[in-house]
């Protein structure tokens, strides 16, 4: 028996598509839009099928952005030749967010990962090197995640960069703020004790 | 500065609507769609877009369905006079998975909340007593929730019914199976002793 309209199923299977978003939540979420006005499915409706119409990559940094370049690569008052590295458009977000950067981005749009066959050439690596080649750059930070394919991603470009005329740095790795020492996990503690620095 | 996009940012207002999906959830869904490829925003956009015009209430039981009567109400072999009363569709299709009820079902759209104004006449109350008053049932059988609300509501109707001629039922409350009595709550533990059944 058909318990669940076609209609129904079918959005339930589309937005089960989306990351952590299982069965249940799906069913949770379909059911809440049926039962609101079709007005509030409709604007949801229109702001996706808007989303890859009006959003393009920037030219320079690679973000997601309707003008090109982008607000952060179109700003005189950045400075230009201090380029944070980073995974994604989401880290970019996290880092405007701190208002501690007032330099550009550049986005790799990913991680190298051998195991699902993504290799430099995958990435925006070659822009990268573009970009420092031309001498328009002091400063590559590099922002990578913390995790094994993003401490990878980091090492490669480091040796990749050792050649050229740049200064690599990194995000320093240590506890986060307002954690008790006892809860840290090992291996960020060993981290801190190795980056520890002097107090002047 | 305007980081996010206005497009991305219509995407994620519009996805903080929905209930529980924060601003971070929201950001890295519509990160996701705007990284994937644009069919599968357009297919998505599309599902929530035909989902009201597909979608009616069922004319018997006010159920979700996209033909009228519901395939539930419509089958023959369904014994139409037992009838399941369910606060949302959700509940009905819960109830389905068991396959251990072979009535139909009626859906009230909510339970009795005073506070926020919610009386019988915004429920499908008055619609219940239509389908009882003229002896097209036998067994009522309520299974709204058992929360404050859920029971409130199954008061109001066992209050109500009593006048009538039709058998009022309610499902069992007690352990779930598989649970160890140790970790019960008091009050569900309280119940199933109030309610112990005799073994024959």
């Amino acid at each position: 028996m058909q318990v669940i309209p076609p209609a129904l199923e079918r959005l339930i299977a589309e937005l089960t598509r989306l990351p952590g978003i299982g069965k249940k939540t799906a069913t949770r979420l379909a059911l809440y839009v049926l039962r609101r006005p079709a007005a509030e499915a409709l604007s949801l409706a229109e702001s996706l099928a808007e989303l890859h119409n009006s959003i393009q990559l920037c030219s320079r940094c690679f973000t997601f952005s309707e003008i090109d370049p982008c607000p952060i690569c179109g700003d005189g008052r950045r400075n230009s030749r201090l380029v944070c590295v980073v995974e994604e458009p989401g880290d970019l977000m996290a880092i405007e967010k701190t208002a501690a950067f007032r330099g550009v981005y550049h986005i790799l749009h990913g991680v190298l990962s051998p195991m699902e066959g993504i290799g430099p050439q995958e990435l925006k690596i070659r822009e990268l090197f573009a970009r420092v080649s031309k001498g328009q750059v002091d400063e590559i930070l590099l922002a990578t995640s913390s995790t094994v394919p993003g401490e990878a991603t980091a090492s490669y470009l480091i040796d990749k960069l050792a050649g050229l005329d740049v200064k690599v740095t990194r995000l320093a790795c240590g506890i986060p703020m307002g954690m008790d020492i006892k809860y840290a996990d090992e291996y960020t503690l060993a981290r801190a004790i190795d980056s520890r620095q002097l107090m002047e």
